[in-house]
């Protein structure tokens, strides 16, 4: 398989990550899409996937797999073994709101703000932006973090008492959080708890080895 | 099981199909949130459902699920015969994908424009509007359109073979872009094909009469 992405973005960790939880990144071939370059938006990657963003799921025959969350899914049901998306209809129900949620909540938000009301990609990629909606969608990820906050005071991890994809989505909105030094309140202990407890996850910290690899390549 | 939702809403249209297509209406209660009242915005609801939208599933216990996708999910894994969401990991993959990319490049286009750049549900429930990104998020739902039109161009449904989620979806944009009278251009004869093809269900057209009944009931 091949996953097309850029090596420190903040979706494409969403599905790093959730290949490592799942053992599975010996079977991935990675192949580099430069954000900065805007490569994501020209005619040859638009169309293996039509929404231009990254990451993008290549399959042994062709089949192509976008977004984050239908990528996830895909791997999760590989093995008969649904650790990251939920075994019980109930299980499934949640954790899909909950990444959801932490994607118009919180992630998506943060990503808007990027590309709206700070100079993201830089003029060539940012053809167009909308700077007051930029900073109420930074308005709405910081009030995601409250919101999150909350949910985690009552249990211990996002969609209940398992580590789940809800959790990655979180992940991925505070890795992008970080990118655009927007700083998580004080106020939150609860999520800065729980971000603590999932730094130790051995998925996250081969996701941050890969992370300083590439960066070391690229100096 | 209950179901908080206002009678003709476009999200609210996609649970209602869903149901539909898994006869399970009848294990329904129906809630009424007003839309055009702001009831999904007042406190009580909000401590429901964060995000403040419809429609919202309530079990027996008390959970809670919101956001269409997730609900689907829920109730399409209830008789291990998911008709909706996938059998084998593609076919979720790509109904994952296909759904969201429906509500990104379309349904969700369409409700920002009307809650952006039209009266929306009106002055007391628009509390602020951004007209510039409503019309851009107009001009990005018609290319929508124009995307799906060639998806069906070379297959039967947006996600491959079989009627999905991901048709519903679609099909949420198609009942909101009638509701603000955005027309599909005429160009695009195989979305409208398919559109017709997928109004002859009994799922929609059980929809449609529930609709009917509503409006009925509120004249
Ligand atoms: N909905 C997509 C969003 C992915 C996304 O926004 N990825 C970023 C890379 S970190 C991207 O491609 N951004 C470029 C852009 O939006 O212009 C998903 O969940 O996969
Ligand atoms: N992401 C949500 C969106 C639902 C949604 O926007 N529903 C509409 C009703 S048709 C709504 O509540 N709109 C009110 C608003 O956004 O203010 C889902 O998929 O369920």
């Amino acid at each position: 398989m091949k996953i097309h992405d850029w090596y420190n973005g903040p979706y494409p960790a969403r599905v790093r990550i959730a290949l490592a939880e799942k053992s599975l990144l010996s079977r991935i071939e990675f192949v580099s899409v430069n954000l900065w370059t805007g490569e994501h938006k020209q005619a040859e990657f638009l169309r293996l996937n039509y929404s231009g963003t990254l990451p993008l799921l290549e399959l042994q025959d062709g089949t192509l797999i976008a977004e984050c969350t239908a990528i996830t899914q895909y791997l999760d049901s590989l093995d008969d073994n649904p650790t990251l998306t939920g075994r019980t209809p109930v299980e499934k129900g949640l954790i899909h709101m909950m990444t959801k949620r932490a994607e118009i909540e919180f992630l998506d938000a943060v990503s808007v703000y990027f590309h709206h009301a700070t100079p993201g990609l830089g003029p060539e990629v940012e053809l167009y932006q909308n700077a007051e909606w930029g900073l109420r969608m930074r308005d709405k990820a910081v009030r995601g973090m409250h919101y999150f906050d909350n949910v985690l005071r009552d249990q211990p991890y996002v969609a209940g008492e398992h580590f789940s994809m809800a959790d990655i989505a979180v992940l991925g909105g505070m890795i992008f959080a970080a990118l655009v030094e927007l700083p998580v309140p004080d106020e939150c202990v609860a999520l800065k708890a729980w971000h603590a407890r999932v730094q130790e996850r051995p998925s996250v910290q081969q996701w941050r080895a890969m992370v300083a690899q590439g960066d070391a390549q690229r100096r």
